[in-house]
């Protein structure tokens, strides 16, 4: 049977073996939801850049760049890391260049695994099925604040892993598993309330950006589960909604 | 009000300020109960040794020598790292030196902390007694399983945490503190069958070492906080029992 496991940080990743395993990069709040919706708008593709030099110079080159640094808008990058910026007038067809504080770093640090895929609350069952289709090991790497542990990400990790074991094709051995499911399980009876505790929603709400977590934590709003192929993310669409 | 934070692998403590911090480090299966049975049982002190070499150059030297690494006793060791080994007659009075897979990197890399002392299920309230006279930011360090998180050391850290902030002398904003608050939670309803879920559980019935595992849950054995003073653990008594 295949094994999933959780790896809580992105400073934990060396301590995993992710040869043939299909890494599932998270970052509620914002970078995989942003690139969901990106994605679920038409976006061509994303190009997920670790450094804040090397998005300036896409930036000169004349791409499109959305850069943030600790919640907030680089001064040379054209967007932010709101999710709402991305409608399809402003994407469609699209490539960007992304660069944020911990998300676009776990994308890239995945790199030589097996596949690795984008997941969010916005394409929950997107990924759930996709990942069920392809019968290989799981890794899902919460991006988590900074190399520590974030609760929202290990949410949505504890999500998608109960959904693919409760499947009984795959199983675990893994303690960040059985964590994540059981803080999953006290959450998602009432999500609102949960959310108090979250460290990232206060840092939003302290930059007046904290209008996007009501979206964040939206499932399945789209069917696309982004992909990424070389160093570009491109989509691929599960089923028709 | 004093802060609390919980660190849930020595991996990544580099993400935390430990500086005028108390640092507790907590190795449930086994080293911090271990440390703490010694100690109860009335050693005199314990060196913490990181290195196999080093500690082979102890007992070349004539030290009393307990080494371990994955589970199993050392060879040039005079003892693996069962509780059970160290009774009044073997460790009373005693030096000893001491060297396992996380613990004891654990309890070392705190050493720059304001203070570091060690946690166990086995003298919970006097930790908690300690730690709540000291008025001071604490950071509970989860030794892990070489670099991954474990669920018995965060159970710990959360039945800590919780004691304390009911108190109303410390709060947190510390992710990691609420998910190990929440999964104390889930888990000291029925703390025998949630310890199913526990990997290391598994790893020490497959060397045949699980005997340790209830004495390790078991609160309140002993009212001595062992205190690291300078490359030295010693023990300080909290309360008469």
């Amino acid at each position: 049977m295949n094994q999933i496991e959780v790896c809580l940080s992105t400073n934990l990743f060396d301590c995993y073996d992710h040869k043939g395993k299909i890494v599932v990069v998270v970052d509620v709040l914002r970078a995989t939801s942003v690139v969901c919706t990106m994605m679920h708008n038409g976006v061509k593709e994303i190009i997920p850049v670790k450094g804040i030099e090397e998005a300036r110079e896409y930036k000169e080159k004349g791409y499109l760049v959305v850069a943030e640094r600790n919640g907030q808008k680089l001064d040379f990058a054209d967007f932010g890391n709101s999710p709402f910026y991305f409608t399809k007038d402003v994407v469609g067809g699209k490539t960007i260049v992304y660069s944020t504080t911990n998300g676009t770093n776990a994308i890239t640090i995945g790199k030589n695994a097996e596949q690795v895929i984008i997941g969010s609350f916005l394409n929950f069952q997107a990924a759930v099925d996709y990942l069920s289709e392809q019968k290989k090991d799981i890794l899902i790497l919460c991006s988590g604040w900074k190399g520590k542990f974030c609760l929202e990400d290990s949410l949505l990790a504890g999500a998608i892993a109960k959904c693919l074991i409760d499947s009984g094709e795959f199983s675990t051995k893994c303690d960040s598993v059985n964590a994540s499911i059981d803080l999953w399980s006290l959450a998602k009876v009432d999500m609102k309330s949960y959310l108090g505790k979250v460290a990232q929603r206060h840092r939003l709400k302290k930059l007046g950006l904290d209008n996007v977590i009501g979206y964040c934590f939206t499932m399945d709003v789209t069917n696309v589960v982004p992909i990424l192929k070389g160093d570009r993310i491109v989509p691929h669409i599960v089923y028709e909604s």
